[in-house]
């Protein structure tokens, strides 16, 4: 379980454990709050899961993982929620299938909580007790609120496409909470010069990383060219209107096949009314804001307006070595915290000498597939599945977005989905190589 | 709309409408009360529709045919309800796509009591005024109720399969309102004559009665014995244990490949536990009661059992002729009322002479296909969908079941499903031919 | 096997059944002369079967049930023939599976033509020995030859459909053979009466019939009228301009579903071109002929045709009473052997106080289901998978096309198929109910 | 154009390339010539082409890129042939379904082969006459060569594809031909050290290349070891006997979840017969070789082999690395000029300090997605989408097989297939890293 790679300093006993325990549980449970039991069940497509199944997922977790071995006596809350709610894991036997989640109307919304409260219970005894227990528990706790914050990441964007398959078009929450509304020009585009070199890259700090960023190796790199900041919904209708999504062109194959056979003509959830563009938000059927980023475009998307843009998308090495370069941080950008879910718009007086929104608002497509970093090796046991298995065919993605956890990402994150996904707060950001 | 057909008798601005409507009405709801609102909203297959969807399509029914026409100012609930909850009318426009009905959790259950509320309280002024309204307007009033009816045994059938889905295996009822339980050895099964002859079937009774019952007419029956009781679980067994799902000549061709598909060894909902059989029930998991009537075969299993029998099943007009033959009402059985929702046994006094269980308990699989009697004509206008679409790929059923509603029965009522459909309480009755 | 209804006068050993046997051996093969060997491999839809499919199949239907049986010392062609071309028995084990016919180049032609001809010698060598065999050889051997009788038909309207695929349009036969092109005005249409009545319908005559045409059964028939020729392209043209594919009101909801799924808006093989109607046939893409009968029409496109002209399908009763009334015979009709393999106009001069077509030119389509009639029995053995396993979910089909051999056909004689199922020379007769 | 990088030499009208052109084509026709007809016309899977299609669709680049531009008062062979022939040119218009090219019988093989001469003279001609054409003429003529080459790699494979389905295990060749059978020991692997620099990868070399090869540019590779030869059939059984394929611990979730669906227990090829393990190949069903490298692997059995074996694929720039360190040739190595499309096993006597096998034999499988080089740019008009298209989703291999033509190789050579296929010959080269 080395590959968990937690932070040098001593785990002791402390309150901050109970602590964050607890606010990360609450916070699970808070974004589940505006919702009714009914927005709780369903699946409208395979890529989303139930809310309630997200809240006992996460508490099987933690029941499997650390209750089981640590929690003397602990009783199991029911012995067929294991397989109700194993999402992947072969290591621990048969599951329901995963196009079934949305089918199963029990265990109620309230079962659910009354399992993550049976679970929080012991979980507070065990990390309120006076006794140092094992390194190794240590580890799996700090992995199991890791793992509760990707969960919250998938709650907002799986609640959001929940919501978004009625033609009621229901309000998460109120339009008051909207962030931006009022209309910008936006911060102009520059483009700023990344030197090439021999860079490292992997997880280089302190603190809790996946095994999947572990393997720190040098790469190098090539002089290239950042844009300071994502491509706006300014950016990505003039190619919306320039005929990009009819232009084979821009585009790979297989993504030019899929959007033909789904229809794509802009960024999902997006509509038109009376002429004028309108996207599905937390907040209901809100106008298109030009000066945001634009966000829910696929890879394919995001690679065509590259290609239309005379640009290209990063590679993951570029990324992390431009998020180094310019100090990236998470102290900017918004972060599930601000309950506003939507990438924001860089001010217009941002300084262009900067690189903006590297951290936060939306998740950048690389055009690097997710491979195995050099040395990885999957951990015994069923955490072993937790990365590895996934290490092919899909596409990492970096920088966090308006639904991640702001203490949840790190430089070095590897984020990865299919080329064809576009739930997520997906974003774009491009880049030029340098003749040098 | 002549087709409809109601009773020659005036119908007048009666309390009884009004009080018939409102019986049916809260029967539709009395029959969601158990569950909560998660159960509501899912549909874990194709043939099953969320039991708020059951609740709102049928007041859309009443809204569409009747207030947007009788009820002077009558406001719709809201705009988008008609896309909503149209089931299948071409002529009323576009719809949600059926496989979706399951994936909306708005509106939400409340909204759905809340447009109930609204319909029912303008179709009370509308009905609890003085003045007579056109002729027209009851013969909607009665279809509408009927209407309504047919969606109170989908809710039964419909509720019973998506509970089944948990492994929790949740209980509708409390086992307490279970009927049968204690075994009893099963009333033994005789062979009744019925004399050959032309005989008229279709409806020839007063009151009402679908379109597809109408166009009475002669048929020609040779003389035939039938079996004066529905096959019973220990029957039923006898097939499983001398290897009928394993043996393809009692079986028709289609039906075979979908058994070795979907792995079918028993009727829907059985489950075998340390070597007992159980059924899946609205009171939870319970035994097989070996002398209650088989139910949850499809027409492919109803099939193969007789010829594995040495019998046959019934054409549409021997049952009805059968049934004229010996006088068979709904005074016995057992219907939607007696709120167990399971077919009953026949007690082992009841008499060998009588034909039982003919209306009630099970509908029975004939081996005639659904299509149109004589001079059928659809209606004009959309209620013209309501039946001749459908008159082709389908089989009769006969006699109505412990999910149908007492009142909602005739001698002459035509129901039709597809060979392969499970879910409904589907049962088998045997007959011989005769060689005169 | 007295299913298989054997002529009452007694089958001896005579020149007759070698010539017989070889006459159908060699019609089948001729079918197939026009070919290239490519032609004979392929399957673009599942229910079309490779050319050398059909001629390897009804060998091995030799090989299984004579040859193997009473040919003492017979030598198997091969031992993976029996996997290779058993097209549905599960009697006789596990086969091809239907969708991979068109998958295998191998055996190629050469190699089934050498099949043909090794069981040919074996088959010629018990026909001119001088004993007497079983009953039960004669038997199977007249099943043989309609078995192989009812595959021309298919070889016949495969080849078109395999042709029909490639934008070359390429002709089986020169264009010289084709028998109808000049336009004609199509013989008026006359309503012709049939009185109601008993009658008996079924194989009432002497000679062979399948076991599907046994059970000879009274019917009750009320009067009816019957049009006295099939529908031509004229007539349906008219529908199809009065936009009978876009008004779902004439349609069975199945086939409306469908239409629109398939794009469907006129028969199959129908193709515009320069706002003139083509259709492919055997001789490649020929002008559409208003007065021939229209064919190639779903079971949905004929009842919707019906339907919009005001009238209804006969039943399958109906159809063997008025063929019965009106004497029909196999004398006039086009039939295989004219080898023009499309249906012929009714020439203007004919009696239009006659039924025609009754026999040859189309298939017609009743709105009869096809079941066993009453006492229908299975063979034991493979034969029973003949025809009774089939009996639910298709419609019966009377009268023959101009696929037929002539000598295969006759009144009682019950084809089946799928509603949807447009590849067979299927056409539409129309019946009116008469109110007496 | 200029990405198709001919060489800076300058192209002359000169005999060498009429007879290159002559003997390309001639080659294509050659692999075709032990078929059948009936082989040439069907398409068993999606991935597999029919050879007929495969001898047209090289003659339509020809008639497409240089005819119709080169050729004065060229005549198209067949107006409809560009719509049959076109692979995925979207630039080029509409064309058929890849799904259903086995479905069409027409233009039959001697069409196609006088399609082939009709091109072929006017090739002839332009190649023949005295004047120099421009020189993007020649970059064509080389492209298209290089072109058909591929053609003809996929020929091999997919004839053996073709030939594998039928029961009867044809024989392609006679089993003369075949080249190894006399079981050796397989010669030991043993680890060779690459030293980790700064290395430049691409084509650096002079002569032809593909697009996705330019772009030269460095890469820093960590030292490595590297098998000095592929792995075993031999090597191959012992993972599976050790459970290989039923241990999802070795294996990519998506890998996994597709051979437990499909079934796989072995390469694909193999079978099992009385205890032994048998391969269909180009001469039929033979013994596996132990020896010889394991072939016909998809990425998913290839990376789970070399976690079982505790070591990993090499990456793709690792590969170029390694056989530009260790010189390799395309001297040794098994090619399509052997005509025993069969890898060799490396003789038990070869040099273990030597890195064998590099170039020839089996495509090597990397652990690299197929993605643009630095500075990749799509041609303008219909050749930008040769290779551009398919940059995404793909997995990179490297060094050619038994199937190539042994001038088509270059240690730059980037192929590429999806992780789950297994019809061409892809095998198994093990690295490891090394911890400085």
């Amino acid at each position: 379980m080395h590959q968990l790679h937690i932070s040098a300093a001593p785990a002791r006993v402390s309150s901050s454990w109970l602590g964050r325990y607890q606010a990360v549980r609450a916070q699970s449970q808070a974004l589940c709050a505006p919702l009714l039991p009914e927005d709780t069940v369903v699946q409208p497509t395979l890529d989303v899961s139930p809310p309630k199944w997200h809240l006992a997922h996460t508490t099987w977790f933690w029941e499997t993982f650390l209750l089981k071995e640590y929690a003397p006596g602990y009783q199991l809350f029911h012995p067929e929620y294991a397989y109700l709610f194993n999402s992947y894991y072969n290591s621990l036997g048969s599951r329901v299938n995963r196009a079934d989640r949305g089918t199963l109307s029990r265990p109620a919304l309230a079962d659910v909580l009354a399992y993550r409260a049976h679970a929080d219970a012991a979980m507070v005894v065990l990390l309120s007790q006076g006794e140092e227990l094992p390194a190794t528990f240590y580890e799996l706790l700090e992995l199991g609120l890791q793992h509760e914050q990707q969960h919250q990441e998938l709650l907002v964007t799986d609640i959001k496409y929940i919501l978004s398959t009625s033609p009621l078009a229901p309000e998460y929450l109120p339009a008051s909470t909207l962030l931006m509304e009022a209309e910008a020009a936006p911060a102009s585009a520059t483009w700023l010069p990344v030197p090439g070199g021999i860079y490292r890259v992997g997880f280089q700090e302190k603190g809790f990383c996946f095994d999947n960023e572990l393997g720190v190796h040098e790469v190098l790199v090539a002089p290239f060219e950042i844009q300071n900041r994502l491509v706006t919904n300014a950016d990505y209708l003039a190619f919306m209107e320039a005929g990009g999504y009819r232009d084979f062109r821009y585009w790979m194959g297989e993504g030019w096949d899929l959007a033909q056979t789904q229809g794509w003509e802009a960024p999902l959830y997006w509509v038109q009314r009376n002429g004028e563009w309108y996207r599905f938000t937390h907040h209901g059927l809100r106008p298109v804001v030009l000066s945001a980023p634009v966000t829910h475009v696929s890879f394919y998307e995001a690679d065509a307006y590259a290609n239309w843009a005379g640009a290209r998308l990063l590679t993951e090495a570029e990324w992390e070595t431009a998020a180094r370069h310019f100090g990236a941080t998470s102290r900017a950008g918004t972060w599930l915290e601000s309950a506003c879910f939507d990438p924001q718009p860089l001010p217009t007086e941002a300084n262009p000498a900067q690189c903006h929104q590297l951290l936060g608002d939306c998740w950048e497509w690389t055009y690097s597939a997710y491979h195995a970093y050099p040395g990885y090796r999957r951990a015994a046991g069923a955490l072993g599945e937790y990365n590895g298995k996934f290490m092919v065919n899909q596409l990492v993605l970096r920088g966090g977005s308006c639904a991640t956890p702001k203490n949840h990402i790190r430089i070095s994150y590897r984020n990865f989905f299919h080329a064809d996904k576009r739930w997520q707060f997906t974003g774009i950001r491009l880049a030029k190589s340098v003749n040098s």
